[in-house]
């Protein structure tokens, strides 16, 4: 039986600011990581956020971003590996506070934007996050790419790991995802046909090579995207269609 | 015999900037209340000085601010009792990361300047911010001053309280401290006068008006005062001279 | 014959977190207040605010806020004159950049949420904002409430003032405009009736209290609101059919 | 005659947080960099920072940083070029208030930190950074280091340059500076040695290389750093020994 997980990033309001539609996206997903506060969300957001989840019965994590609201998390900053892991724990720190009061358990952390990105090539970075991760629970999950540093040193720590792909960006040979400040407009149909052919064919579509053979868990959709419900409900359809049981991925990595 | 803490604000540094003599004054400590990246403190700040007062075996509170690092947090702010609520425990939770990696515990919660101020006299935010302490860890102390409505609606919900004095700052006779946005020098020996007089007499000289009765468990010194270091030096002298025990107030209260 | 300007807030988006329908919203109105980075905008959506203005030819003014973007501005803050002063003047300066550049010119100074409401009754913070306008260019027009003390001081100093009634939120028989953190969804129709019956009859309605008499200048529309765009092009229909001229506001006051 | 201008970032105070000792170190520079508040400096420090450069005397520029208060402009970021001209801008302009208040002239724009090592050695981002300057006021002189593109574009684009050196940091052979998250303490002989002989003998050291020749124009002293006031005092006598006219910029490149 074929199984994935549909995730995405939620709780990226802040104050007045709205930010993806969260209440009706949740409908689709099956796991969501949170924003908490560096590179959106706030301390309300996150609270009312961890309440939908739960109730909707998500597996909830984290998603650390980097302290830069107005890049929203997506420029890459030149911060020391001490500092990233100091980011990471706070971040968790403060998402626990929700989650405790709620009785909610944290099951992953998926860092944001730009220092994903980072963590993807920077060892030592990847590292640094990693054992913040690590020191804090060694039970969280780290949704990653193989291949990729974060990934792959997850693995080497100890930590469980689960293979998440962004199937609403392009995806580069390389395994790097193209971040995109503005988001563009997907076809959801588009996106599904691909997210589909990689859930039963293992083969991922990248945009300037060969197709890469991968097992996904996760399909992470963003949600800030202008497209993002409709994907949702497309990916659901189309999944369902197929007989690919979508749940939590916790229950199955 | 009597008993008493000596309490600071620590933690206080953000990034380049620096605030307060930490390291130095916690020789003079038994109890410290962190900064969470609100009103001051960032991430790695945070770590590294939990992990001083851990190495000399100070009780550690949190010190949860106003969202406003440019006014330290004394700037009163019209917030909903709700977000005031959702402010602490996003603290809470940030600065239980760093204590929960060190192996240390968290013992008590003082909201800093404007936030603590309100709440003196704001019933349904002091019942807030207390709730959100509350449904985080039931054994969180607060240390407030009789009479005003934090300390009163923290005894009423049933919380452990700790009578805490801002021995460096003008106490009114209504019990509120006036908060000062640059910090006054003060004279160290008239402090620590002022401080056994109040330790071994129960007085406490207000400002405008005659001594208030007050069993005090707490004398805290503002550590981004001018003078603070000298200060704490004065009190510890003053009150060892005195056969005061100096000890974190967890042990007593 | 009657004159009246239709105002909106623009700029208010930041970063990635967009915030109201500047352009479309912009073929209805013939002035603008542009927010400056303190409560909303950022620097390039200032300069892509200004252009977009400018090519539609509407008069175009700073939106001076509290440093406060999680609360939008919209929270009270104590802050000093002084410092009330040195915001707005900031802010009117990073604003000049961008007109300057585009050969543009500002016209008015409109304060936003709760730095606009707090100086609406406090006589020293309207002083010492009015003074900060009027020491950067004494032809800067003040867009205010008659018997508001911001709107009676700028006229005692001197400046040309402006009435401007926030159409779109409900006020108070003291004048008062009842802030709304969150925008509440308003009829597009009833707007116009209010607004027509304001421009036509020099009535004001109140939520609490008679009609008041008053002579406006400028319609405000909040452009984060749910309904703006609606409530413009109602307006402008509604105005238009009536024959009332709707034009920039510095042409007439 | 030998010519030289002293000079150092200022204004880099915010709200509760203090940094450099600007009025003393003012007595002895002949031009000054103000932070914008960005990186660093707050309105009321801006305009208390203005009022003192021009009761002294001293050419009073502007020093626009990343959007990045924690890590004080330090960390490199992303950022488009088109962003970075808009933060420029703003800057400029936010400056340009209290200047224009208070009669004063704005002669220089002066990048801090990492925007201006990004733009020594990204040529897109410096001629973007270059045009903001250009198109606000074509007589704004930059400061600079021969052979780094920001430099030679600037001459290319007709700007006034003048030649800079940070007299308290380590400079490579490739003439970039070594950005110092944490300042060091530097020996103000040492310093003044080595300035002494940059001034008169236009031979700069590197750290990794042999002396590079150079006529300077600026020595560029931390304001921030731990020994500034001392090696400006010690600058200032050396020069002064050595018979070079320490004056403002401005009148002599």
């Amino acid at each position: 039986m074929l199984r994935v997980d549909l995730n995405s990033d939620v709780g990226e309001s802040y104050g007045n600011f709205k930010c993806g539609n969260d209440e009706v996206n949740m409908s689709y997903l099956t796991s969501v990581n949170l924003a908490c506060g560096f590179h959106a969300g706030d301390a309300t957001v996150m609270r009312n956020t961890v309440e939908m989840a739960y109730k909707k019965g998500l597996a909830i994590g984290v998603h650390p971003g980097l302290p830069d609201l107005q890049g929203f998390g997506r420029r890459k900053m030149d911060v020391d590996p001490e500092e990233a892991r100091n980011f990471v724990l706070y971040q968790i720190g403060a998402l626990s506070a929700f989650t405790k009061v709620k009785g909610a358990k944290l099951t992953h952390v998926a860092p944001h934007g730009a220092l994903s990105g980072m963590a993807r090539t920077n060892e030592p970075l990847a590292r640094a996050i990693l054992q913040g991760m690590k020191e804090y629970d060694a039970d969280l999950i780290f949704p990653g790419m193989p291949g990729m540093a974060s990934y792959e040193i997850a693995k080497e720590m100890g930590l469980r790991v689960a293979t998440i792909v962004p199937i609403d960006l392009d995806i580069r040979k390389d395994g790097q995802t193209v971040i995109e400040r503005k988001k563009k407009i997907r076809d959801p149909k588009e996106v599904a046909r691909k997210a589909l052919k990689l859930v039963t064919t293992e083969k991922l579509e990248t945009m300037d090579g060969p197709d890469k053979s991968l097992k996904v868990d996760i399909l992470l959709v963003h949600g800030d995207g202008p497209s993002a419900t409709d994907i949702l409900k497309e990916l659901r359809s189309v999944l369902s269609n197929a007989d690919v049981i979508v749940e939590p991925f916790p229950k199955f990595v």
